[in-house]
């Protein structure tokens, strides 16, 4: 079978937040799309394989975005001047609006699949719009690229402009029955997720209706906690009853326990909340250059790898300028920095260590055994090149993975491996 | 001559703070080396000189880097979970003191000296270390990137492990004598600026000699302020009798007035230190992404701009791990963002149009009239092609730049002068 095979190489892969390993000139066996081991010296089992020796580079796990929202990328770095209402209403609305159009969703979403699939994202799960059309084709388009995605159709029946609106409840459960039917059995590589947008634009009728189908669907759920204050404070006038802005989503039956749960942000989670997440096993998508474009501020992930919360990385693509998780892992070091010095000695910066996990590991896990080379994780694999980043000093290993994270983008990746299938 | 020409295209630079000029398809004139206006029609007087046209391009003024370390480029993106005074004894000096090899240096500032200039950056005051060889291998380097730069060799006397320290202030003030009498009349791009490390590393003698050496040669002169607590509280051990740490420079007259003076960082500058900054003209290179990495804290750079200070960027190559100045302006913004939000929400986040012009003009007045297309300033251009950064729908002019900073990088430079020179 074509996904057997060897990679040799200079392999790293995290085994969970505080452990990277990193083996120098070792072997990656991936065996039925699988990972069968990282070993110093090949097993004689293995030894019949086709063997892919890439030198000096490094070989790493495919890294997953829990959060991007595919319609932005048109107008990633601009409209930077605002926070979240503001720039949604501003930059965000018009944008999506947009995609009621085919020909420009699939001018749209051609030049985010290219730019996707050429980066280190090999798992992701992305908002598309409201419109039904224009995410089939996002979604058409996200199949070709090799990647393993969970894509959604967005459900927002309030507080938008006329011009972006699903006009009810009802009309919004009808698109999304209609979207998934449509699709059912039509990729390999490509889900659906449900999508409601944030409480803000979701009325409480159309939450129960969308339980329903998650139900019948048995699909997993995308979307945003307390993200901006002001958000919040909304979603306490909105939702009177709520004990906290999770709270909504729990009590209509969205927000983990049976049901595989993002919730993006959760910079401004309190004590009940975060215990919340951590009780329905909610993975939070962690967005720093999001959070920090949109003046949100830094969300305290230490406190939640502490406290035991899944947490993956998410680029947030417009909020966050960069589709590239390599940046978002340095992103998140960095923000948690200027947390510690300004808003909380108490909780350590992340380190390289930890960064790395959330980017692979921590993340893909919401995928299933994906984001390692343990054996028996689906073999996502990224081979990176960073000689054109020259030094004139020896590095060690390790070294050479930090630095790439800083440094490097979609040119240094030589080839990539999607549950075992090459990408490029 | 050769430096008559005119280039034609999309034309952006800054007026001042608040004022950001685009011009689609105008003409840029160089007369001399030095910019003889921009021009929606090509006045007659110009209409025999040779004409460029770079089509749907943009043309910015050159980047100017008021603070990078040279020796540093190696270890740019390691070891960044140390904050200032720890990071030095373990990262900084260590691979400093390699400077000591000729051959070492000669490979590893080749480096250096290739990057910078790809990149964005044609003017740059520039750190060596203590090395009076290296200093001038890195300045020869520097003189045929055809960029304009000054550089220091590092005098540093106390406070430093064996293996990187000047064995007394005669000795450091001998070999910088030595270097300066070593490099008079060498260079045509390259300049000569006194560079004390910072306080901690340069007793009192040295000091005062420097200032000998100053007035002798008539230097510019560069430093370090107010980077990080830990380091302003040893300061004020070692200075018992200074108001602040910036008085200390002062003291020995090396802070502005007469003096060209760049101190780097300025993150905790009290009010009496900011108003010595002020009074004395000394130049603030903003750092944002070292600031960052190494847990310093955000400076305010708002309140500098509206007392009337003059800022400009650095990139702190190490302490920050990109050479970018495009990428420093990105940061600037964001950094400020979080600082409004966590530590003080009177200083308003910094505009796009702001920090253009604190990566352009605000850092270029260091070296005259430079970092702008305004008439007589030298003419340092860059041609950015941005057609590789695709998008569905159009965008206006100023979008263009303002995405420019946040998603290109070097691959989209495609011509760059300094003072009328094609570098390339």
């Amino acid at each position: 079978m074509e996904e057997k095979f060897v990679l040799k190489g200079n392999i790293c892969y995290s085994h969970n937040a505080d452990r990277l390993e990193c083996m120098e000139q070792g072997y990656l066996v991936c065996e039925d799309g699988r990972s069968a081991g990282v070993y110093k010296e090949l097993p004689q089992i293995y030894a019949g394989f086709p063997l892919m020796d890439y030198g000096d580079r490094m070989i790493v796990p495919g890294l997953t975005d829990l959060h991007i929202h595919a319609p932005q990328y048109p107008f990633r770095g601009l409209g930077m001047d605002l926070e979240l209402l503001d720039w949604l209403n501003t930059r965000t609305f018009p944008e999506e609006a947009r995609y009621s159009d085919r020909e420009y969703a699939g001018k749209a979403y051609r030049i985010f699949a290219d730019d996707i699939k050429r980066g280190g994202t090999t798992r992701a799960c992305i908002f598309g719009t409201l419109h039904r059309e224009a995410t089939v084709k996002l979604m058409d388009l996200m199949e070709a690229t090799g990647l393993k995605t969970m894509v959604g159709k967005v459900n927002m029946d309030r507080n938008c402009p006329d011009f972006l609106v699903e006009e009810s409840a009802e009309a919004s459960i009808k698109e999304t029955r209609l979207w998934l039917e449509e699709i059912k059995g039509r990729y390999r590589n490509t889900r659906p997720i449900l999508t409601p947008r944030f409480i803000p634009t979701c009325t409480d009728e159309l939450m129960e209706k969308l339980k329903g189908i998650q139900e019948q669907y048995g699909l997993p759920v995308q979307s945003h906690l307390s993200e901006n204050m002001g958000e919040i404070a909304w979603v306490k006038e909105l939702c009177p009853w709520s004990e906290c802005y999770g709270d909504v989503y729990d009590h209509f039956g969205l927000f983990g326990g049976d049901v595989k749960t993002i919730m993006a942000h959760c910079v401004w989670s309190g004590e009940e909340e975060t215990e919340r997440l951590r009780e329905r096993g909610v993975y939070v998508a962690h967005c720093p250059q999001s959070n920090t474009n949109l003046s949100s501020g830094i969300a305290p992930v230490r406190r939640y790898l502490d406290q035991g919360l899944k947490v993956g990385l998410g680029t947030d693509v417009a909020g966050g300028s960069s589709a590239s998780v390599f940046r978002a892992m340095a992103d998140a070091i960095q923000v948690s920095k200027l947390r510690w010095r300004l808003q909380d000695e108490s909780l350590k910066p992340l380190t390289f260590t930890e960064a790395f996990y959330l980017g692979t590991k921590g993340g893909g896990s919401f995928f299933g055994k994906v984001g390692s080379f343990e054996a028996d994780y689906e073999f996502d694999a990224l081979v990176l090149n960073d000689s054109g980043l020259r030094h004139p000093q020896p590095l060690s290993l390790q070294e050479r993975l930090e630095r790439f994270i800083y440094l490097a983008d979609e040119r240094h990746i030589e080839a990539k491996y999607v549950a075992g299938k090459k990408v490029f």
